[in-house]
């Protein structure tokens, strides 16, 4: 009898993998259980992370140009750093690529990396390429140094705490449905070209994003330690529960303050879709989804790329979004994206 | 006009690609281009290393047994640290793996991942499963803390040093043989049980390879610090051409000074080839390939594990192996195994 892995799903596999293990150094502080892993060794905190990115499930390479793509993975690793509270110093990347793949593809994929280490001002520290029967597999790996009492878990939320979110939600999920019309219309027709303009912040976020440097910085110097953080990568619904059930919390949303760019809800109406269900459920937004206690708030008054979207509570009083009208709704974890 | 990667090679291609890579960072004391980056934070001095392992290129599951495949995958990454002088202290592990895979199978992946981080005493502190088109892509990062003046690189051989290697070579590549002869006669007649005794230690060395922890621990209890060390993953010609091009020096080996095990000569001879050559260009052996000074070599007399194989030239000399019969042979770069 063997069970599929479907049947328990990725976080569940994850922790029925892991559950059991206990890190037996010293110089380990966190193991597995957050975006990355907090290591100590003498006077020296680090954060590191890894993690990997595969085509046909992360990514499609029939509209994601190369250098984006060097970016983005860059960019996957870096937020997983900031979502710690720490900034990236060093990363690696080991690719798999099959034998379709040319140098000029490979040049590209690098001059995408080159200018995401530039801007996040991180070492390419390990690169490595090698073979893949099919396909193309990323792995990256980084690095920070963390300064310790700055260093945010996902597990330490406080009922009461606001909960805050950068940036807008839902654009990436958006654009990847944008491709994927573009896609289709191009394979019944080679003849038609992709019709992209009015998109293209929707597909900038899904294409090209961000890590949210701004939003560590801007936390740094005002002082302000969030209780709790992850980023937002799954979902907001996705991430949002897995801040609530490390820290064994409830939480409390509102719909009309989750932040959905205009363009995001022009593009869901052509689905006929409801742009929140972008917003909770799509993912790789790269946004940082936080909490902080509310006597910290006068920090972030004006700040124009914070949103306070809701608070924590306790957990028996569970997760529930309160709609425009009628009942308020439990939040589910789900997933619309390409991942899992 | 596109470029095929195969027309660079393996080297070329990660040279080619990071050649004009200069790191900004006070904390990167080496990046690419040696086993594991180096990285200095106040009096902490790190070795951090990320490598993929692929399947049907790196492993065929029909005759891998994955709890095998976990510690293997575990132990080649550790293996890196040890090139570098430096014990492993953390392990992250990344795996993509198509909807094929059972539970079960995750689970037998794991404990050979377990099992390797105990006997090698480093924490599993990053774990994630993430879903694959087809196949099981393996991505193993290892972090260990350095003793600044013991770490050794590749580029430092002087010449007169002496070439040594731990264990014996070629046994992991005519293992491999065995498997795949096995698998063969498998695939043509499915009743058909592999016949697989009297190949123990060869098999097993391919299968289940052990890092060398051991001789790490006599380097560092004997005082001995290598002037250049790699590990022999990719053959030995390979990987001794390695140290002599960074090092920018020539050596010269000799044929019978090679350790080959007793079981690799015999299986050699099974498949009418000369075992040098599987412990030439045969990889997957996790051996240790070191140089020291001449004044040194009294630590190692009597070493069990141990074999000096020959000594390092000036540049002008070249690369050369002294057969049993007949002029020297240049070395040349050249993979039998699996990899590239």
């Amino acid at each position: 009898m063997s069970q599929p892995i479907s049947a328990l799903g990725k976080f569940g596999l994850i922790s029925h993998l892991t559950g059991d293990i206990r890190p037996q150094r010293s110089s380990t502080v966190r193991g597995i259980g957050d975006d990355a892993a907090i290591l100590r060794f003498g006077n020296t905190t680090l954060a590191v992370t890894a993690d990997t990115l595969a085509e046909g499930i992360h990514f499609d390479l029939s509209y994601t140009p190369m250098q984006h793509l060097g970016y983005k993975a860059a960019v996957h690793a870096f937020s997983d750093l900031y979502a710690m509270n720490v900034a990236p110093c060093q990363l690696l990347v080991s690719v798999a690529v099959s034998a379709k793949f040319s140098v000029e593809s490979m040049e590209l994929f690098y001059q995408g990396l080159k200018h995401a280490c530039e801007y996040y001002e991180a070492d390419l520290v390990g690169g490595d390429t090698s073979p893949s029967v099919t396909g193309m597999y990323i792995n990256v790996t980084a690095v920070g140094e963390a300064i310790p009492e700055r260093i945010t878990y996902r597990n330490t939320a406080q009922t009461g705490d606001l909960i805050c979110v950068s940036g807008d939600l839902g654009a990436a999920y958006m654009g990847l449905q944008i491709l994927e019309r573009e896609k289709k219309l191009f394979e019944e027709d080679a003849g038609i070209r992709p019709k992209l303009e009015g998109y293209e912040h929707v597909i900038g976020k899904y294409l090209r994003p961000e890590a949210r440097k701004d939003i560590f910085r801007f936390l740094a110097s005002s002082g302000l330690t969030p209780t709790a953080m992850i980023d937002v990568s799954d979902g907001l619904s996705s991430d949002l529960l897995q801040i609530c059930s490390a820290s064994k919390t409830g939480c409390k949303i509102h719909h009309h303050k989750i932040p959905v760019a205009d363009q995001t809800a022009q593009t869901a109406g052509e689905f006929y879709m409801e742009p929140l269900i972008a917003a909770l459920n799509g993912g790789d937004d790269y946004e940082l989804l936080f909490t902080i206690p509310v006597n910290e708030y006068d920090k972030l008054i004006g700040h124009p790329e914070i949103s306070v979207i809701g608070y924590i509570t306790p957990p028996e009083e569970g997760c529930f979004l309160t709609p425009e009208h009628g009942d308020k709704i439990e939040i589910k974890r789900m997933r619309i994206g390409a991942d899992e």
